[in-house]
């Protein structure tokens, strides 16, 4: 078994060395005043340190100016390229992926003139500066490397009048799903993603305000990553659930990296991607009666450090064919990891997911609305996302405490330059 | 006008030097390792700057760990002390506010058995270790300068056959307000508050069941501010309708300070303080219609710098009695800054608002759902904070956009010792 990925909240597994969480990086600018000056200064705000090894951290006025690193929220992303921003980066730590109901009269000839002004808007946001409608160009300013993605959804391909890829449709329905309306399907996404969360509501009140001529709100779903700066950047992120989630991806330096992400048809496709967005709650209330072994036994590795059942670091590769003193499997047949586990080269994804953790429900038993923003980017969703996920659906033991309530696809077209728009090639 | 302080969405105002954002700081403890480590690789991480003054960042792996700044995950608050943590120091990016309904059967006996486990586990978690109870210790390992503060409404103290401050109970009926049940009220509060959110999710869904066997949940209210590390710490942050928001603080190291936060009557909140929490939400779509001279108008200080509209910096002190070439005073007598400053030195709060920007209901018409938590302390609601509202409440151009949704006033009892618990200057 060689390269594994997998689809759903967990998402261990792998035989592959570790990939850092960054993807590429070519992106990110900052102006360099403010980093040149706070960097010089970082050297000298370390503090005493004591006897026990803790260090008093100061946050009054004046410690707090001499320690404080780079602000990061003059940083961009450049918006203009061959393929879209906010893919294949390191995601941001927090996002909201916004949903629109294309209106009966938006015409082919509407969708141009509102794809010309998304794509206006975007590039002027995520460089820090305000759409032309916008009057608070201050809440602009610092996007704290914003990005804003587009997709389209089937309603969108069909009033353009153009050829949608197979597997630009709603996903097969799966025994475990309970889907809600309200998190699922859209014939537009804009997927805005901050470092900042007030960054973030800025623009994406302003990509509402871009598209509402052209399109109403079908849902906004939002999530979260831990903070930027809270951990070293290469550590595999936690979900609500305590599991070491995302410790296999496709590594951007990988031959095969580009392949598995963007499509390469020569269609009006040409240089995007599909994103499988899945919202899963996660059973707060049942998990918390679990104890440890159960869970490492249902993902296939340990809770402590992310390792295989059979093995002893995050990274190591899980050996399938181990068995216990009583002759069982060590990594169970419907655990996660083994389910999840690919069963060809091309059967990968890059998994971007984010938490959720939204407000109780009123009068809901629970207390808890809690989940997982499943994302994932391919080149072919049929390929690629469809066999990880019906093996998944059809037996993996986390579906004991987990539940798909939402699901959606959307075909990312590819970027533009300077002087064009996302979606001409569709458009123009 | 000496001291001015404000109690609504925008809250600018004074006259007053400008007082950092940050409050006190002994709690701040950080591990040492990681601090002293990566701040010595900081100042080797700046890139080759360009012509453009444009600094390309690298976030791949390698370039990634050289150029981050020590990591915050590890920093903790203190949590015992003779006030509660979670108050005065610098606010944390987030927070959730969560109230409890007391179960019919929670006696006297019965809140001092909760509140010792609510101290334990609480103890626990801003000190990076799980409760006793939990089975993710993982998640609770990086608290990120987590504080859990506590609170008891009317119905708390009742129970606790204690007697209530003058100032805990519901404010008055303002004309302005529509409260809303899911949002007001409660006999126990909970506040959480982290830089990092998936830290804030763990310690609340930790204290959601230590709380369970006593109380029921009431409701949730969940609030950001920038991310910690996006600007300059001392910088006024801005709210979501792009106003320079919390100009006017006390400053703890004001002579003053301590008299306006802290209850000193010799009762058993002698050493707390309260807490106001006003849920307002703010009309996104009718603020869009809005120019920004007249915007400027409403506050009466300017958008760009946040100076009075007399002035030209942030913390210049306003000229009531300026009036323009009309005859018309500068500052607006409805203006929201004229309405919120202090007419004696005691009318002071200390300000700690958080905004939020949740889901848009479903088939509601507004694409926003979005507001702020105005959160406030002060020795005495009624000397306090009541006169600002009061005012507020009569006549705010800016209430032509915001709307109270949600109200509640909190007991903040006095911290404890290591071998005490909250609460117990009134349960023992």
């Amino acid at each position: 078994m060689a390269a594994t990925d997998q689809a759903s909240p967990a998402e261990p597994n792998s035989a592959e060395p570790a990939p850092a969480q960054s993807g590429t990086s070519r992106r990110r600018l900052l102006t360099g005043g403010a980093l040149t000056a706070a960097g010089l200064t970082v050297g000298g705000a370390l503090g005493a340190s004591t006897a026990s090894g803790l260090l008093t951290r100061n946050r009054g006025a004046e410690p707090a100016q001499q320690e404080s690193p780079a602000p990061f929220g003059e940083e961009r992303t450049a918006f203009y390229g061959t393929h879209q921003a906010g893919i294949t980066e390191a995601p941001a730590a927090h996002a909201a992926f916004i949903a629109f109901t294309l209106k009966k009269d938006t015409d082919r000839d509407a969708l141009a003139r509102m794809m010309r002004i998304v794509t206006d808007d975007a590039s002027r946001l995520t460089d820090g500066r305000a759409p032309l409608t916008d009057v608070e160009p201050e809440l602009a300013a610092d996007p704290s490397a914003l990005t804003i993605t587009i997709g389209f959804g089937p309603g969108f391909v069909e009033r353009a009048g153009g050829a949608a890829p197979a597997w630009l449709k709603p996903l097969p329905a799966f025994e475990i799903d309970q889907l809600q309306d309200e998190f699922s399907g859209g014939d537009l996404l804009i997927l805005v993603a901050s470092d900042d969360p007030v960054a973030l509501s800025h623009a994406q009140r302003a990509m509402l305000k871009s598209v509402r001529p052209f399109a109403d709100l079908a849902w906004v779903q939002r999530g979260f990553r831990s903070a930027r700066g809270a951990h070293d950047d290469g550590r595999t992120q936690r979900n609500l659930f305590g599991q070491v989630d995302g410790t296999v991806n496709p590594h951007p330096d990988e031959d095969a990296f580009d392949d598995l992400i963007w499509v390469k048809d020569g269609s009006w496709m040409n240089g995007g991607t599909s994103l499988v967005l899945r919202r899963i709650a996660m059973n707060m209330e049942t998990w918390d009666e679990v104890d440890r072994p159960s869970r490492e036994f249902s993902i296939g590795r340990r809770l402590d450090t992310g390792a295989p059942l059979t093995g002893t670091k995050e990274h190591d590769a899980p050996d399938y064919h181990a068995k216990t003193a009583t002759g069982m499997p060590v990594i169970d047949d419907f655990s996660h990891m083994r389910r999840a586990t690919s069963r060809s080269a091309r059967e990968r994804i890059l998994r971007r997911p984010y938490n959720y953790d939204d407000a109780p429900l009123p009068g809901a038993e629970s207390g808890s609305n809690t989940g997982l923003l499943f994302a994932s980017y391919q080149a072919d969703v049929l390929e690629q996302f469809l066999p990880i996920q019906q093996r998944l659906a059809e037996g993996d033991l986390l579906n004991t405490w987990t539940t798909p309530i939402g699901s959606a696809v959307f075909a990312i077209p590819p970027g533009c330059a300077a002087d064009g728009f996302i979606g001409e090639t569709l458009l123009s």
